[in-house]
């Protein structure tokens, strides 16, 4: 059998905290959704004013990063035309995002979960997913 | 136009807060979200050891409730063979809860939002949706 | 070839007006949906205080309505445990409603169109629906 | 809680009867729907020679210009191949348009609802969609 391990609830908060702040500091509400490794949603929060669109985006977004184990935008570049992932975009009834603002969250090399952040430009939502795994790692 | 009034992501913290309270009471580790008087999600928390499948039931008791405006259990009595809404648990995709566990928040009679809980009996669930809402009513 | 006799839009004005004036008499804001015989949405108003839940059901009422050529609720009483359409609310991923609110709108015994209703019981849902009904045929 | 303005249902017969007249005027009988400020269905039509596949479309167009507060074409534009939002046609089941023909209704700066408009060229659509905006706001 296997040992994994995985974000907890409280990992979680200070995730979502970490990158709360960064969304504030550069004036943009954000959805912000935390996946274990299993890809599976552990929390949640948009912010006052974060689109309602980008729940769904996020939460997959964070899907993603921590059930491939790879950063969204790795994907972006990827799958554009001509490359080898071209087309991933559709797969699992569009989960599989693409664009950038879903993390792995990695300690000592394993990817222990993920975070998805959605409602700014793509490079907005990656800087404040990075906020939250960089408040997490600095906590640890 | 109309003005409405919603929850917003520092009242779903509260509610998110006070169903914590009753399940750690209870001894049953919860899935708990909270959406919008139109449906949509603001905050949602799976404790350590919440079921991964109950991710989706909590979202969608929660989205029932404040969308349909009515708890999620009298759905289920409205639902059973011979009454009048039988059938309607395959509604919107399934999303239409009719197990117990799905409250709507009311302030002064309209409805703001709802609160969705999943992972023990409906039973518990209604009862840890419960705590939610009188933690955040008590808080007003 | 086939030539098909169907509501136009003109046509699903007067059949929402129909069902609007019913809703306002018994006071209960009413989703009405109206689909030509294709199972096609024509046109849909939620009217304010419907439920946002009730929108995708109203469609999926009339759908089932135009597109079965039967009223939902003679579906319900079909789909009973034991009785020989049971389990059929399931099907077409949650779109074959079994609920009543849905009937077919007919016109020299030809189906032309459904019209759906959602929002209040499945009683009040019908009730309305038929008065859709009754304003667009005494209009012919 | 928060205070929010949204489109009423008379709000959205106004947008739909300005776009129709934009549609009789050249020629392209359209779908156009309307959406609340949390994206959900308020009113819908298909003119006479809609495309039936326009009307999920109309409604999606819808959903994306109000839950996300931005243009569809402005998607169409950061999502092509090498730009930043590549691959975000796809999400939410494909439900985000980066089609044009989809716009946010914006009152006093907020996002109060949304229009979606299908059937011809996407740049019929929007001018068809912005000739909704501005009979609904030449009439305020």
């Amino acid at each position: 059998m296997i040992t994994i391990k995985r974000l907890d609830v409280a990992d979680a908060r200070v995730l979502i905290a970490g990158a709360r702040v960064k969304a504030d500091e550069i004036g943009v509400p954000m959805c912000i959704a935390i996946t274990d490794e299993g890809g599976n949603l552990i929390a949640f929060e948009r912010m006052d004013g974060g689109k309602v669109t980008s729940s769904t985006i996020a939460i997959d977004k964070s899907f993603t990063a921590s059930g491939a184990k790879k950063a969204t935008h790795e994907y972006g570049a990827a799958s554009q035309p001509g490359a080898p992932a071209y087309g991933i975009a559709a797969a699992i009834g569009g989960r599989l995002m693409v664009v950038g603002g879903g993390l792995p969250v990695i300690v000592e090399g394993d990817v222990v979960g993920g975070i998805g952040v959605s409602s700014g430009t793509p490079g907005q939502d990656q800087e404040v997913a990075q906020a939250g795994i960089d408040a997490f790692l600095g906590g640890l």
